[in-house]
């Protein structure tokens, strides 16, 4: 499988690079199937954003015909692009003239059992606490390190995912999925203005629950709304929805929202 | 200037480190001077307990080694050590059996103007707030977008640092530096129990102070608190200590506690 530098086969980069000195960069991780990138528009912009924030120049036209010709090269399976701020001296300032280093790699497509879609998943109940940094949240950085403790806690292959919650004890996403809950018909999703990553099937489904007509809420969840919810699902854009089955000793069904919207992920990562 | 990944010459590194992924790692800027890097006890130990905290393997005598044949090569100058939990597949686990990778980077000693430690410097006031996640609070970690962005809110090079705050509005440091207040004959430094980062200087001062019968109090420090201290210090492993001189419009002397911890400081950097 194929590893790109700036557009050339290397499979190292400059130690002098900021993505390592300060995780300053972004990246995301695409599907690539017959060829093609998958949800491409919406990494775009996810990755754009992130750029803004962060003040990291985005040449999108030049990211988007690397990411085609990588996929191109791939064929089926994934590919993570890491966007760097690039080169810099030591010392926490940015070079006036960033020239941004962009890395890709690629992979087989990830297998997981296919009883997480069909039955649902058991959530480990991390105690790792996202802090909270409204600069930062949404953002799919590289500074990862509450991820890296939380997915940690557990080896227990029962369990497909955990739960985080913030340092205020807010729901908020999975560690490597967003969450969202179904309450009398109405779908729920955490707010991220404080932490948490804003993922690209998030924001498909809310798009689709949005014109489908669905109730549809954006805000701060409650630990106790997660328990009482009617449904509570995952999604990420590799996998598209996992049903939750099991947090603790709360068991929930498999609803029929749920189903929906698995089914529409599914139409989202088979075109 | 050399660069060493794990003990070789090399210039770069693969780009499956996790160092690079998710920040996953720890460094250390290191003076070397006469051939011998300083505090290299201080700077183990704050790695030693960076590692065991994020659970990464700590081989102390490779990394001394190492860090003692570095600084005889150098000669004069710093060292900046990257310690990173090594290469992992794609997903947030660490590897069961992790092989930690060592980068050693090489400068020219940092250059600052000499008012600076003579006449003390002008704090800029950082609107970044660094926020409260006490599982890597105390660390030296490459998750550091906090400081990138903080370090790029002022280009005015009469700033010569930046005040931290956390989300709550606590004095925490500066943005490659710690701070001390001195009030009423007490040594204060803030609680770096949530955010901030554990400065080695920051130890060798309040060891002396405390060894010299100096009042001393490592708490939580308000903002007002700060405005009200008799004299308020800067300190580092490069530069030593730098009064403070002034934040916004308020003034503050070059006081004499501050002037017997800048001759420790030059004490122990000399050495």
């Amino acid at each position: 499988m194929p590893t790109w530098v700036d557009g050339c086969t290397a499979e190292s980069l400059p130690v002098s690079d900021r993505g390592l000195a300060y995780g300053d960069g972004l990246f995301e991780t695409i599907g690539i199937r017959h060829a093609k990138p998958r949800l491409l528009q919406r990494h775009l912009a996810r990755l754009g954003t992130g750029c803004a924030r962060l003040g990291i120049p985005f040449d999108e036209a030049l990211i988007q015909r690397e990411l085609l010709a990588f996929a191109a090269e791939v064929g089926e399976g994934v590919a993570k692009l890491i966007l760097t701020r690039g080169d810099g001296p030591r010392g926490y300032a940015a070079p006036q003239y960033a020239r941004p280093r962009r890395i890709l790699q690629s992979g087989p497509a990830p297998t997981y059992p296919g009883a997480h879609a069909e039955q649902g998943v058991r959530l480990f109940p991390c105690t790792t606490r996202l802090a909270e940094q409204p600069l930062l949240a949404g953002l799919k950085h590289l500074n990862r390190l509450e991820q890296v403790l939380a997915r940690g806690e557990w080896q227990d292959s029962t369990y497909a995912e955990g739960l985080l919650r913030d340092t205020s004890g807010r729901v908020i996403e999975g560690v490597f999925s967003n969450l969202l809950l179904v309450k009398d018909g109405q779908l729920l999703s955490a707010e991220l203005s404080r932490c948490g990553v804003a993922g690209v099937m998030r924001a498909e489904l809310l798009a689709w629950a949005e014109q489908a007509g669905i109730p549809l809420r954006v805000r701060d969840l409650e630990y106790a709304e997660l328990l009482e919810a009617d449904e509570v699902l995952l999604c990420n854009s590799q996998y598209g929805v996992w049903p939750v089955r099991a947090l603790h000793t709360r068991d929930w069904p498999v609803g029929p929202l749920t189903r929906k919207l698995q089914a529409i992920a599914r139409d989202l990562l088979d075109c």
